[in-house]
């Protein structure tokens, strides 16, 4: 045996989250997706199947208030709040990342000081947080301007409405200093909304510590919540009062069964819903969300461990891959780092295909990345070895 | 037996839906909410069951172009697209009935003609439409104006832009007339916008024949979608090219995985998607959906059938409740009536407590109104008979 099969045996006997994997459906693929699609936490079919045939089989339209279908939303905002480092009351789940994102930008703006116009947005961000924010600015008076995060600080000005960026590069999987970047944008008096969905159930996020003034994130990948499963929204408590939605739907009314016509917000985390939850897709996030109350599961026992899954995976890679053969985009410091781990190489595609074909999942990231996730709730250390063994084969 | 029990006995030999009430999960209760919370079909949890547990917990990741997940929101949307009166590729599911009014009505604004700023709103309209278009009209330099939809006529000018009306008015029920009020209001130069939600499944709708710009509705009223499953978005084909949607989410660009920063959207009904559909809801929709295959089942057959339930309970109203004790709030032309029936009486809130403890559901708006609906698939004359019986009694 080599020498890190052997390690890889000894980690995973030390490894303090080796239990929770049997929390999660999982088989002989090694599965490094998870920052795209969560595995399917075991409980979950069952607590989808009770909200089927029971919640609304046999209760029905009793279920929005028996079944307490009518505030899950905020309930289960409740229960990411710890996982993002916010008190409860200021997260609400529904709709996509996509619409909470134009949400979050339209009400950045108006939260703004009078005159500022203009959105600064991280010019590596997943696509659809720059084209939302360019209807945000159009919708709003606003311009936007792509900037790299790290240039943020010296792109801010006395224009500077709102800055929109990413916890975690969906691409390279960089670490950005959300700290830092958040104090930056406070101090030129602009609102900072943070996009979460590669950071959130993979690393400290600390909203409420770092004054963040508004948040979004999806509940499909680190916190396998399941296809498509709701976004959330975060509103500093500060700001709930002054919070303008541009989605004014009526659950988000402060009398919504008054079916008054003048629109009256309600007040806290409330105020970011829209229209009727997709409640199968909300419940099941619900149960996907219970492995968080084990006590061996905290946000720094995953921390920990996802810097651990990707130290040894880099370290594989580096000893098994030809040299040469592919370019590590993610930073090697600990601090710069996500959950994840993108090698560049020209055939970045067919690799990935291959690989895939071989059993270790990664995705396939235009032009030319791979992009392997490391979920430390269920992944373990033999198999992040024998994926950079079989990555070295199909790389040869 | 009373004459309305046995006349109740030969309607329902004699309907030709009866036997689709085989389809639906049903117990003792008389369920007169389906108009709000459809019943769930028999299909459903076995299909939900195979999303969750083979498509989402075996094949994971692979399901999006395996399982059909990505094209799932315009696929379900050429399911629904024959129940509106539409030819496919112009409807696409996906997102709340309030973000639709959203994209509905901003996309009409931007494709009137230049100058226009007013937006015409269903004075009595469901509230969200009106919180969601003073919304749209302030992110576009527009005011809304409140008129009854008879008066839509006499209101339309130089200056509207857009009309949002309702095709069956969610408290009395009332049937609009959809083909005179869309010919006005394109003969004015503007854009009509029909929100669907209780009319779509349980009566004719005829967009594509009656010029219909724009539609939106919820599925999970008369179609039976399960809880807050997703709405859909009709965009007329000839305004397709045109529709300039204020949330151009990266599912509805034309290349979605091109991960551009420029945003170009794609052809047809697909760029009306925003974000990451939600797969669990939108595929219980699915299946839910499958009823409307059946060789007996059709719109005109439901239409029907529907207005002889609503036509027995009136006249079951009639005979079993003391005079005066109620008002009728739905018209009693066939013309000028959904498939709800509406009552005002000044203690609505505590009847229709007593009613559901009595077993008959259907549901109290506020102020005075009892509201009941009326679903075709699944509704038996015996049962309406039934209903007014109960109500009668808790009336009396």
């Amino acid at each position: 045996m080599s020498d890190l099969r052997e390690r890889a045996l000894e980690l995973d006997a030390a490894d303090e989250l080796a239990s929770v994997r049997a929390e999660f459906v999982l088989d002989d693929v090694v599965y490094l997706d998870g920052n795209s699609l969560g595995a399917l936490p075991v409980n979950v079919p069952g607590a989808v199947e009770d909200v089927v045939r029971r919640q609304w089989g046999e209760l029905r339209i009793r279920s929005w208030t028996e079944s307490g279908w009518w505030t899950a939303p905020e309930r289960i905002g409740d229960r990411i709040a710890p996982l993002l480092g916010a008190a409860a009351g200021q997260v609400v789940v529904g709709d996509s990342t996509s619409v909470n994102v134009f949400k979050a930008l339209v009400g950045a703006v108006r939260l703004a000081p009078e005159g500022r116009d203009e959105i600064l947005v991280d010019a590596a961000t997943f696509p659809t947080d720059g084209y939302i924010a360019e209807s945000a600015a159009r919708m709003t008076g606003c311009t936007v301007r792509a900037v790299d995060p790290g240039a943020v600080p010296g792109a801010l000005g006395p224009r500077t409405a709102a800055v929109l960026l990413n916890q975690v590069d969906y691409r390279t999987g960089r670490l950005h200093d959300l700290p830092a970047l958040t104090a930056a944008v406070r101090a030129a008096g602009a609102v900072s909304v943070w996009d979460l969905c590669h950071s959130a159930g993979a690393l400290e996020v600390g909203l409420d510590e770092h004054g963040v003034d508004l948040a979004v994130g999806c509940t499909y990948k680190f916190l396998n919540g399941g296809p498509g499963s709701p976004a959330y929204l975060y509103v500093r408590a500060e700001h709930q009062d002054r919070f303008d939605s541009p989605l004014p739907g009526w659950n988000s009314h402060a009398e919504p069964f008054g079916m008054r016509s003048a629109y009256e917000p309600a007040d806290g985390a409330v105020r970011g819903r829209v229209g009727t939850p997709d409640i199968l897709s909300m419940l099941a996030l619900d149960a996907a969300l219970d492995v968080w109350s084990r006590p061996d599961v905290s946000v720094a026992a995953v921390r920990a461990k996802s810097l651990a899954l990707t130290d040894f995976f880099l370290e594989c890679v580096g000893s098994y891959v030809p040299e040469g053969r592919v370019g590590v985009v993610t930073p090697a410091a600990h601090a710069e780092r996500g959950s994840q781990v993108a090698l560049r190489c020209a055939d970045a595609g067919e690799v990935m295909g291959r690989l895939i074909a071989a059993g270790v999942v990664g995705d396939f990231r235009a032009p030319d990345v791979l992009r392997f996730g490391f979920t430390p709730l269920y992944l373990g250390f033999a198999e992040v070895e024998r994926a950079a063994r079989v990555l070295a084969g199909e790389l040869s």
